[in-house]
């Protein structure tokens, strides 16, 4: 942020007054500009024993598999956007959604919220962002080839819920890559 | 927004190539200005059968009680962001939280996340947004003073997972008031 998109001054970093942190402030209109966290909405869309997974058509990660998800736009429920998500990516329609997980990924100022569920029809369909979508069971996951962690940490959490018959909610934080990804036991 | 932040020429609505929202763009530099919801999080603290509520200092909803609660900051997980709001707001020290509740309120733009879980002493007092703390039995709730219907949700959810013995993980839309707030049964 360079200039008040407000008034169109440059604007300049400073603690406000009554405030502990630092802010864009500008000093000819006095508007102080807040940054805050990003959601991302997606979903885990289930057909019997399979789950769907987009290949991805844009970066990053070109090419590499993740589940349907992307930012909460203004005016959404996060159910309205993991499932704008699921059918924009996927061509799927979700039934009914049960919360399943949210990830904080702080050090990019994102949190993400997946859902669960099954869908309506095994008839899905790849949208703009997508190579190809594709139904894989839990063998099949390509988990060298997923393209970010909280999908894994996603996938990782969702089998293991399912081998006990029994699916809660998690929470869980995921640290910055130190090394190239590698697969689903690494951090 | 007036201006582009980036290169502080004015902006103007349009529907950006490949996308199908109004967003603010910018023809100098070619900047898309995206806007998404803010997440607030916050918790309800417990000593004993009782719960912390916070009578506000600050406006909208001077003087009416709320559960404490917060813009998420960037750089925060949304735990950390709960504690926080917790000890600016009523110098609590939360012990461990679990996640309780999402709350929509879609019609501007805030995603609710709450937490709830045990302080780590009664000790309590009002921070900067606060004329007082206080710990309240389900008894003594202040239903008709409560600031948002959004802490109400939360605590009528609250004392019905209680009196079950079992607490879940909620979510629910918040609609906007037609009305003058007038208490837990009313939407």
């Amino acid at each position: 942020m360079n200039y008040c998109s407000n008034c169109g001054h440059p604007v300049h970093i400073g603690v406000p007054a009554g405030d502990d942190r630092n802010r864009y402030l500008c000093d000819h209109c006095g508007m102080i500009h807040y940054q805050n966290p990003k959601m991302v909405v997606g979903c885990i869309p289930e057909w019997e024993e399979k789950i769907l997974l987009c290949r991805r058509s844009i970066e990053p990660r070109y090419g590499y598999w993740t589940l349907p998800a992307g930012y909460l736009e203004n005016g959404e429920t996060v159910a309205d956007g993991a499932r704008r998500e699921a059918f924009e990516e996927a061509r799927v329609r979700m039934a009914v959604m049960e919360p399943y997980a949210l990830f904080n990924l702080a050090f990019v100022n994102q949190i993400y919220f997946m859902f669960r569920g099954p869908m309506t029809s095994p008839n899905v369909g790849a949208g703009d962002e997508s190579l190809t979508v594709r139904l894989f069971t839990e063998d099949d996951i390509p988990w060298d080839d997923l393209a970010f962690t909280v999908m894994r940490e996603t996938l990782t959490r969702y089998f293991r819920d399912r081998e006990r018959g029994a699916f809660s909610f998690h929470m869980g934080d995921i640290a910055p890559l130190s090394k190239s990804f590698s697969g689903p036991d690494t951090a």
